[in-house]
């Protein structure tokens, strides 16, 4: 009775006749990332932002639910009964770790905020994506994003049919001119800007960190010109000289930053726990209120995953217990190995194309990204080329725009592979580059 | 630097800034019943579909992760660095546990599917979520749903601005004749009924079990007129006297429904894992294909969730390998505590309200709810009153409708008490009637 997909049978649908967004390109040229890294596996990976695991180990899964048990017990003192229910039962919408994060927030970022205004989403996709729907009311509620932009940003927006304007980057993370210029735009279109995505700590793709004085001048300008920011932050406990700088969120007066968190590259990313501070109020229409934004997110999140599983919920608040609320202490050997490799990858390239090159690159100060600008054009079909001929992967930064035509530029990772293989993995880059540039180029 | 929202602080929104779902009565009637609930703690609940947790121990989880785990190394081979990546780091979208679902699929419910046709998701909701995002392709795509219907569903369409348009339910589950008319009005009036909902199995909230002729009636009709059923599955696995009857997906021979799974009351809510079966072939724009539905439905969840909790599936797929891929294994002991209740319920009620009473009830032959008519106007306020006054919860059938003129019907729920405490319950149900009443009714 199983039927397999083949080529040639009568097909139930087209695809035009589903939601746009499930045919992207954009989404699709996600799965072609991952569909090359299945077909190659002997491939070293520069392609993949995920964390650094050789630490990892599923004892630490046991070890951290009996430690967030324990802290039931012991720290609110719940019953066996309460433990239990509140580990395997329906549980509260927000989430049941909302404390723990706000007592992170408050030890690591100097960001106080009041734990009813956070949200524990499933991952900080699901944050990004019930803040978007909480915003957009209509057609006319569109997005700003820093570009090149997360496709996950992009990807929610155009699930729930929300126009992504794009703003330019600049050398410093964000080109506030711009970003004045198509606020006022779209406003005189007939359209509301409503938030601007952006990743101020070594954004992705481009490993840029915007400088402090930047984040002041964004803040005046969001308020200035009513709009919201929505400050992703996955990267910013790895710097690579240790020196951190504030969130938009910690030098937020009034309310103008939404602060979307991940616990992927700090925890695990298979807890699939993220959150969403959302602390601007909302005066309710029968003259209640107000309430959180919060609480009208985790409306839109009843109706899209009830509650984030409180068993991963529990996981990551037994490794935030473990290190008394820090996740910089739970991350010094991972915060190392980022360094080191970021480290390695930068020498490494200075060391294997030296100028005078058409090859260049950025030069982040953190994070797990460089951007390369190579002298040909960057196409799936190159990618492919370098996966099968010289098995070293990486992103075509095309994918991090809405546009499709190609580009000279790309994005490596240095997070996903162990010290020893960075130089290994930039050999078979640079024959890559080799290969592909053009003579004399 | 916390601020507490509270009345009279300005506010940064109004709630009609933000979309509609977020403010609409349906959602607030949700957070209505839990908060109510949570300011009568001495209530005996009759109100919620909890599964029954008397058997549930936190212990559980360990042993489940660490059976699944062995499956892994035994049974597939993976080395502990494949073990552990598995686990903790970013998978496969489509989920981890497929396999397994569909081997529960075919022990349990004679439905035998391609695992690759199915999408593991953050529990069913976020299935049921998807599914729809999947097929609402613009403002003409619409949902039907038999009516009274799980706020889930209409909550889950509200959420993505797709219209439901209520199908009568009548004595056996769905009037097909209803169900055409609407089919083909809504055409007329140039919109696109895509799919119907329905719980076939002991429908929430009315208890009703289709019949088995009306199952394979309702097949050809969606055939005939192009629709795909959504058929939510929640507990089918609770027949009072034992006797299963096949799902619709288990009688589909021509790929017309999607199949929504639920773990919540068979495992663990706390799981928040269920799936969707989706083995409909969509035929790709650029001639590629055909693929599966679920295919589509994981590039939605690509830009919700990314992917559900590994960990979390691991606890699933632990307690599907402990009761050899048979779920009805697993609820044996449940089975009999519903039972138990449900029996205990009826018996209950046809003591306290002997006939000729204005109070009557439905007679569902399994699952959790019973339906009752009462002589007075079922309102939030006489909800408050029994829980003040009499310390007994209930769901109001009004929240089931997507209107909100009062009607005279409620839904009690045997599923979340121990069976000891039934009659007490019911005692106070009785006493609540009483009260409310009409002399002489």
């Amino acid at each position: 009775m199983v039927t397999s997909p083949e080529r040639g049978a009568g097909a139930d649908f087209a695809v035009d006749d589903l939601h746009g967004a499930v045919g992207d390109p954009l989404l699709s040229a996600m799965n072609f990332l991952n569909e090359i890294a299945g077909r190659h596996p002997e491939a070293l990976s520069l392609a993949a932002g995920t964390p650094h695991e050789g630490f990892y180990d599923v004892e630490d899964v046991h070890r951290c639910l009996r430690l967030f048990c324990d802290h039931l017990r012991t720290d609110r003192g719940f019953t066996e009964e309460q433990v239990r229910r509140t580990l395997l039962q329906y549980g509260r919408t927000k989430g049941i770790v909302h404390e723990l994060i706000a007592a992170h927030l408050a030890t690591d970022e100097s960001i106080a905020v009041d734990p009813e205004s956070i949200v524990i989403t499933a991952g900080c996709q699901e944050a990004l994506f019930l803040t978007l729907r909480t915003l957009r009311r209509d057609e006319r509620d569109v997005l700003l994003a820093v570009t090149p932009a997360y496709v996950g940003a992009t990807g929610a927006a155009r699930l729930l049919d929300m126009a992504v304007l794009p703003v330019a980057d600049g050398p410093r993370g964000i080109d506030l001119d711009d970003l004045t210029r198509q606020i006022r735009e779209a406003r005189a279109a007939g359209l509301r800007p409503r938030a601007c995505y952006l990743v101020p700590d070594f954004a992705n793709p481009t490993g840029i960190r915007m400088p402090v004085s930047l984040r002041g001048e964004l803040l005046d300008l969001a308020r200035r010109e009513d709009i919201l920011l929505l400050e992703d932050n996955p990267y910013s406990l790895f710097p690579l000289d240790g020196e951190r700088l504030p969130t938009l969120k910690a030098l937020d007066t009034h309310r103008r930053v939404v602060y979307l968190g991940s616990l992927s590259k700090t925890i695990f990313p298979g807890a699939r726990v993220g959150y969403v501070v959302a602390d601007q109020l909302v005066e309710e229409s029968a003259g209640g209120g107000p309430v959180y934004l919060a609480d009208h997110v985790a409306r839109a999140k009843s109706m899209v995953t009830v509650n984030t599983s409180p068993i991963a919920q529990a996981v990551v608040g037994g490794r935030l217990l473990e290190y008394g609320g820090s996740l910089r202490g739970a991350n010094e050997r991972e915060s190392e190995v980022y360094r080191r490799n970021l480290t390695l990858m930068l020498d490494g390239l200075a060391r294997r194309f030296p100028p005078p090159s058409p090859v260049t690159w950025t030069t982040p100060e953190g994070g797990f990204f460089v951007v390369v600008q190579v002298p040909f054009d960057v196409t799936d079909e190159v990618l492919e080329r370098s996966a099968r001929d010289h098995r070293v992967l990486w992103t075509p930064l095309r994918h991090f725009y809405s546009g499709t035509e190609p580009l000279r530029r790309l994005r490596l990772s240095c997070s996903g592979l162990a010290p020893e293989l960075i130089d290994e993995a930039l050999d078979r880059f640079a024959a890559f580059v080799a290969a592909c540039a053009p003579a004399g180029a």
